[in-house]
């Protein structure tokens, strides 16, 4: 990086160096937890914030194990209501409530969950200081269902034994970059730099048009992930993932087990690789093993072949993407 | 042991070296799990019959962890209902479910149990291949609340926020342990021996009557386990529990946080020891341990100031008892 667009990034608020993204594995197991694996759970960290993908049980036991710290967790994604996705929740939530929490969460999960749960919680947690409210989603329809400032998220319908969605988080378009000197040299007002970043031109008092590509740089890449568990083979989602920087996809079995994957919609670690390939994804991370497989080396020989840049998830491991 | 005593060991179905009882800690942690500590989860083993004493959550995990198996676990003792006492529940069940499990599972509980887990296991387990059968229980009262032909469970009332019992494990006094020579010598018929194993005399054909103690040895001791948590400092539950070979009593605390230990009815270590001492237990295991103690042999000094025979409780630890 040269002097400028470091100067540059530090005027736009931003260190690239210390722009990343993390994928954090709680747990990367199938249905049954295996002395390696505990069922679902992932913590992605995008722009600063953290949000939690599916929520076996023991997600805060391990979150404990590796002093993991969930002080900008406000949301969390539920794909499906099988018990390896979201039994860990009313646990965590009853630690939260004990450790007085005062930020309220959001749960994003069919609406059956909130039906299920919301006796437990007003069992066990009656008096947590914080709320927690459900918000039903449509796992059969793509759609928006999170929104932020920076952030948005929409389902990716699956395809699976119960209505199941995986998820596409993506960075929203960011604002370019001020070129700094040239800022100081036109003496352009602090109030106009936003529209600047924008992408508008800047008329000196001279009336001199100085087009917006001599004010600023494009602005960094906005970054995607995709995650998607639980599922059989579906390349029909690859349009709505298409070039995802990271696409998380489930291979629960490999492919001398492609009956077993087909008849309880679930995917091999190759037809993984396949999905990840037509959407010419950056990388791609396999998970959601079955505890049928012991060398979890097989899964990843297996995706290689198909597409090059895959690694294989391992609970506790952290992903840091650039 | 002698050739004659191993002899006997023999005739009466037992070898004397293999019989142990043993304790397995899935979780000894409090309310907050910790790196070192799950919440709370035990199993029993006595007379080759397992019994899981509270399951709080990631006990399936712990297990599979351990390699631990479950063949002979039928049977399940709740404490009381507060999540890191029972959050584990519906997570074994649904894996036991998925391993086409055949035995029945018979819940002991407060009546509250079932009727918050029955809707969850209506929806996520609806085929399993095995009946979930509450048992519920009056913890404020003292009763035999299981019995089988070897083994006996009573409930302990204890102090603590919400409805909660401990737990007496005993084993049923034994039959005599039939003398194999005298039986030959005497030509005692087989059908006679269970009479003479339950103390009666033999009388021969010519009318002489041969005393039990001649036919028999004494049987070996009946085992005794107690479990007592969470609870508040309680003294009257030693009369109960006098004289129980082992004793597991809560120690969520120090005596530096005895206040704490009083607000929250939990016990010190101090007042767990304090509690094998006038029981005269054989052996005290301290667990329950509140997160805010990293140091745990600070719990074990302070007990055995007051107790000798005492040790720590530690994730998935084993205790054999001979």
């Amino acid at each position: 990086m040269d002097y400028q667009t470091r100067r540059v990034a530090v005027l736009n608020g931003l260190h690239y160096q210390d722009v990343r993204n993390k994928l954090t594995i709680l747990g990367c197991g199938s249905a049954i937890p295996t002395a390696k694996n505990n069922p679902s759970g992932y913590v992605l960290e995008m722009n600063d914030k953290q949000f939690l993908i599916d929520c076996g049980e023991g997600v805060q036991n391990t979150m404990r194990q590796m002093m993991f710290r969930t002080t900008r967790l406000y949301t969390v994604f539920i794909s499906h209501l099988h018990g390896d996705h979201c039994f860990g929740l009313l646990g965590l939530i009853s630690t939260w409530g004990m450790m007085n929490r005062t930020q309220d969460l959001h749960i994003y999960a069919h609406k059956d969950l909130e039906r299920l749960l919301r006796p437990l919680l007003d069992y066990h947690c009656p008096d947590i200081s914080f709320q927690v409210i459900f918000h039903p989603i449509d796992p059969k329809k793509k759609a928006v269902i999170f929104e932020d400032r920076t952030i948005q998220v929409s389902t990716i319908p699956l395809r699976h034994s119960v209505p199941t969605c995986g998820f596409l988080f993506e960075e929203k378009p960011r604002r370019r970059h001020i070129i700094n000197d040239k800022i100081i040299e036109l003496h352009i007002p602090y109030f106009a730099v936003p529209s600047i970043q924008a992408g508008k031109d800047w008329t000196t008092k001279e009336g001199v048009v100085i087009p917006n590509g001599e004010l600023t740089l494009p602005p960094r890449k906005s970054f995607r992930f995709a995650y998607c568990s639980d599922t059989g083979y579906k390349p029909a989602i690859v349009p709505q993932i298409k070039g995802v920087d990271v696409l998380f996809h489930e291979a629960t079995y490999l492919e001398e087990f492609k009956e077993s994957a087909a008849r309880y919609q679930h995917s091999t670690a190759k037809q993984a690789a396949k999905i990840a390939l037509k959407a010419e994804a950056g990388k791609l991370i396999i998970g959601h093993f079955s505890a049928r497989v012991p060398q979890q080396q097989q899964f990843l020989d297996e995706a290689k072949e198909v597409f090059e840049n895959v690694e294989l998830a391992e609970d506790r491991k952290v992903f840091e993407f650039k």
